[in-house]
């Protein structure tokens, strides 16, 4: 297949590009590089020994990304395009949900417009809010209790996606539940690469034990967890890159969910350790104020996944600090020169 | 205070137009005028015995929006404009969503931009899906069970207002949730005026009245009612509109929903009764089977407006059956010539 792969040249994007580059599909990536690097592309390139054609475009401008893509043929989309940080989302709420929902709105348009019915969409565990129980199947309630504009937009999302899908039936269209991407390629090459301080664990970690910052800020102790720090989901990104393939082969008419997660739960404190013992660099840490809406422990039910995509994760939390570390410390800069 | 009227042409807007250039505030009306007419804005000019600029947009189109507004100031925003038939949102869901979002979202960008801080929002109870009581106040569970993309941009859209509001304190902003508006202004010069079919109760029921429709079909009388048919809590649109010009005069910062509503409900058949002896016409109807969707009985709990806007409605089934019909004797091809 040729497939569209929107915000290809991110975390996400990159890694996902490869495999289907080495399942043997044509890749296309519409990326507008606001919050990713064209030398990410350029390494997905040199991994797999074959091009691949880039669109520089914002999706949620609609003028410009019709533009950009006339004459561009696909199969099937792999929408990955957004904004993504939790934090920032709460500040620009507006911005936020602009882009995350425009860009939804955008490719839906020009899906149908072209009779291209084949969507796998980027969402995100965060949809399931406070979680009514552990762990989290797709079942699970959508959208109660959720605390920033980041989550309620990939929500939204999939009400529209599955509303299209109501009103076109030819719509094959998947619905991806990350929970928390980690680790990077084994070779090094492409990895997870934040601008400015680092939202997410594993690459804050990373950039501890390279050095370049003092020490991880540990959000809360007292959860009720083994710890007392909270628990999640870490799924190795070449995983989840192999999930969004497995969703992309088995799509059917229709709009259906899955939780792409491990079914595991670390906490904070497990985390560093493992990355310590990967990195043979150490990790410190200091104990600081739990974050407003923070909750204590969140883990994927991968089952359905698992059995209707046949795709399962075969890489662990070792794997994910052994592969983070080799990115980390090839790179200490990301992809800048 | 200088009033921008986003969809003023409209059904809603016209009155609400009505009744601010009467309370001595000033209008200006944008509108694309794609389901509504100039005339409707020509005629609140002649009752108001005022002019009102119009500026001729579809506020969803940004780069349009924001061109045709520039030099166009404004105190606060009464925001109207979007699609919003039911059925019409279930087939043409793309549609529905990038209208009736993105003309939010470029409203409060504008609104941020020129330090606009108020904003009336035109919800809908729909957003309360399944009742899970009644009668329904303002504490009563949103986005729970609703059937259509209408009633989800209603609720994303209230979702947006809120998380910009928690962005940008200074907003004082109200989500109006309507009921189901009726009735005309009392001179029988503006009402509703839907095209084609009409989608609502009332102008169904008056075009009937009127010999314009052979009869009304009821969809389904085996509801647990007092007759067997729905029960919605109709409230007079002149009532409604000086509930918007309340809620316009009390806002404070903050993002506070309001009902809009009587607080009492009536059948289908006690408006079809109602309908007749206002025109003294006969309004003949099927009983056909129910819709999916539809529920039982919706009643709106509208002490809290009360409260809190000083305002309640002041005119019952009757008054709106008795200037429904003054309107539609009187015009009985709306504004058409």
């Amino acid at each position: 297949m040729r497939v569209l792969l929107t915000g290809g040249a991110g975390y996400i994007g990159s890694h996902t590009a490869l495999v289907l580059l080495e399942r043997g599909h044509e890749v296309v990536v519409l990326d507008d590089f606001s919050n990713s690097s064209t030398e990410a592309i350029r390494r997905v390139e040199e991994l797999a020994g074959r091009g691949i054609p880039v669109v520089r475009a914002d999706l949620a401008d609609r003028a410009h990304a019709i533009a950009a893509l006339d004459g561009v043929d696909f199969d099937a989309a792999i929408h990955l395009a957004g904004l993504k940080a939790v934090g920032e989302s709460v500040e620009q709420p507006i911005r936020y949900y602009r882009v995350n929902l425009d860009s939804t709105l955008v490719l839906l348009e020009l899906m149908r417009e072209r009779g291209v019915t084949r969507l796998v969409f980027s969402s995100s565990a965060t949809v399931y809010g406070d979680p009514a129980y552990l762990p989290q199947d797709e079942e699970h309630p959508v959208g109660v209790g959720l605390t920033n504009p980041y989550g309620w937009s990939k929500a939204m999302n999939e009400q529209i996606i599955r509303d299209a899908g109501a009103a076109w039936p030819e719509l094959g269209a998947v619905l991806l539940r990350y929970f928390n991407p980690v680790g990077a390629h084994p070779s090094g090459r492409i990895g997870e690469d934040p601008a400015g301080v680092p939202n997410n664990l594993m690459p804050f970690i990373a950039q501890v034990a390279v050095g370049k910052r003092d020490r991880l800020s540990v959000f809360g102790d007292g959860y009720p967890t083994v710890d007392g720090t909270g628990v999640r989901d870490y799924i190795h990104v070449m995983d989840l890159a192999e999930g969004h393939v497995a969703a992309l082969e088995h799509l059917s008419a229709g709009v259906t969910a899955y939780n792409l997660g491990s079914g595991v739960g670390s906490s904070v404190l497990e985390v560093v350790r493992a990355f310590e013992e990967a990195s043979g660099r150490s990790v410190p840490y200091a104990i600081v104020p739990p974050r407003a809406g923070d909750v204590a422990e969140v883990v994927a039910d991968p089952a359905k996944a698992n059995a209707e995509l046949g795709w399962r994760t075969t890489r662990g939390l070792a794997e994910a600090c052994r592969d983070s570390w080799a990115w980390q410390s090839a790179n200490p800069d990301g992809y800048r020169a």
